[in-house]
């Protein structure tokens, strides 16, 4: 650690979590590689200029996410490193997972049937109130949670997806079953935010962590929309990556 | 409006940042659109349980932040979308602005001359210890900030880039007077996190907001790395768009 962080008191966040996110953003970048230790408590404690227990919960957390691994007696050490998402044409979950070695799944959290609002209507080219297939899902990479998903379909066009979906635990085989065996993303609009109540349990974060928002458009082989998603990734466990 | 928000007592961020952040995401979505109004204090505070105090709060930061007016009499409005930010290839911050009718402009917040760390060497793939020139900038479009970024340079290649940078403002004309015409984007690396309390400064963001980080490396001609940078953009600003 090269400089302190400087802590905002009376922001609206506690301390444990400002310490969090430092040393999560200090993981993330590369500062601290993964198996490497920590410093110990009570010298980040020092450097922050607090209790040794605001540490300990900063740390607590971050093991609970997965994060960090207490080794008892020699100290902690950090556990992973962010898994990558490229973005492209093909986008494929199950494929960007393998390839990193992790065990790709997909989990249905539920599902509905609604008529398309403004914003939807857009994104799929449809008419306003056209009835449409809202899945949600969460995505797991090797058995740890890293994209909860909420993923919007014409339903006259995949009167089967949810079941689909269900049985495959894959957007592109459900779509494939369809008669949709190709469709490449078109766009990907990305912002941040913090994370909701609901996600953060689907997702085992801390309530409140920062997570990356990701709204897109896939398109079939005529350039028809048949697919818009709107994606809350762990940003500690997935970062993109867009290469030109 | 369609749902109540869980809120999150105990989970370390004040619920009037919860709210923030809620009505923040509504409109980045564009579920309140630009131009707008808002629901009444009362019935936010219905919807969400809590105090009429609690919602201007959060409101007044969004005022404070510029995405929120208020208009006397007549409520409370959304003022702005987020701009966009595409990356690709040839990311110019001074053109993309420009083309949604933004004033752009980069100042200079400091510079150092400092030895590269094993992050900074392996991105402009130089030995570490190389000095290096940073560079702290803050990108404004239209009077309001929008990015705050630290970039890294090879003094050698670029000894002037300090000065160059604070006399045109724009990082593509600092290195165009040491001789690179042109570079290309190679890649960039997307997470999000809490913005520092320095950031905030500069951002003019509540401190704790959410921004979106973009670690990116850029190469001249020859695919030598020049420029390497780590930016802090204010979320509810600016949104990434990639386009495939």
């Amino acid at each position: 650690m090269t400089r302190h962080l400087p802590l905002d008191r009376g922001a609206g966040i506690a301390i444990w979590r400002q310490i969090m996110e430092w040393l999560k953003a200090e993981i993330a970048s590369g500062a601290f590689a993964t198996g490497s230790r920590l410093p110990p408590e009570s010298e980040i404690a020092d450097q922050f200029g607090v209790n040794r227990h605001t540490v300990r919960r900063a740390i607590a957390e971050l093991s609970s996410e997965g994060i960090l691994r207490a080794d008892q007696g020699r100290g902690t050490f950090v556990a992973t490193t962010p898994l990558s998402y490229p973005i492209g044409t093909r986008t494929r979950f199950s494929d960007i997972m393998s390839e990193q070695n992790q065990t790709p799944e997909g989990r249905l959290l539920g599902s509905s049937l609604e008529p398309a609002d403004a914003l939807r209507a857009k994104c799929l080219e449809v008419p306003a109130g056209t009835p449409l297939i809202r899945l949600e899902t969460l995505r797991i990479a090797g058995g740890v949670p890293v994209i909860a998903g909420t993923s919007w379909f014409e339903e006259r066009r995949f009167p089967a997806l949810v079941s689909d979906y269900a049985e495959t635990g894959s957007v592109t085989k459900a779509m494939a079953r369809a008669g949709v065996t190709d469709y490449t993303r078109k766009e990907s609009r990305v912002s941040a935010a913090l994370v909701s109540e609901e996600d953060a349990g689907h997702l085992e974060l801390a309530p409140g962590s920062p997570v990356l928002l990701v709204d897109s458009v896939n398109v079939d082989g005529f350039g028809k929309p048949v697919h818009c998603s709107r994606s809350r990734m762990a940003s500690g466990r997935m970062q993109l990556v867009i290469e030109s």
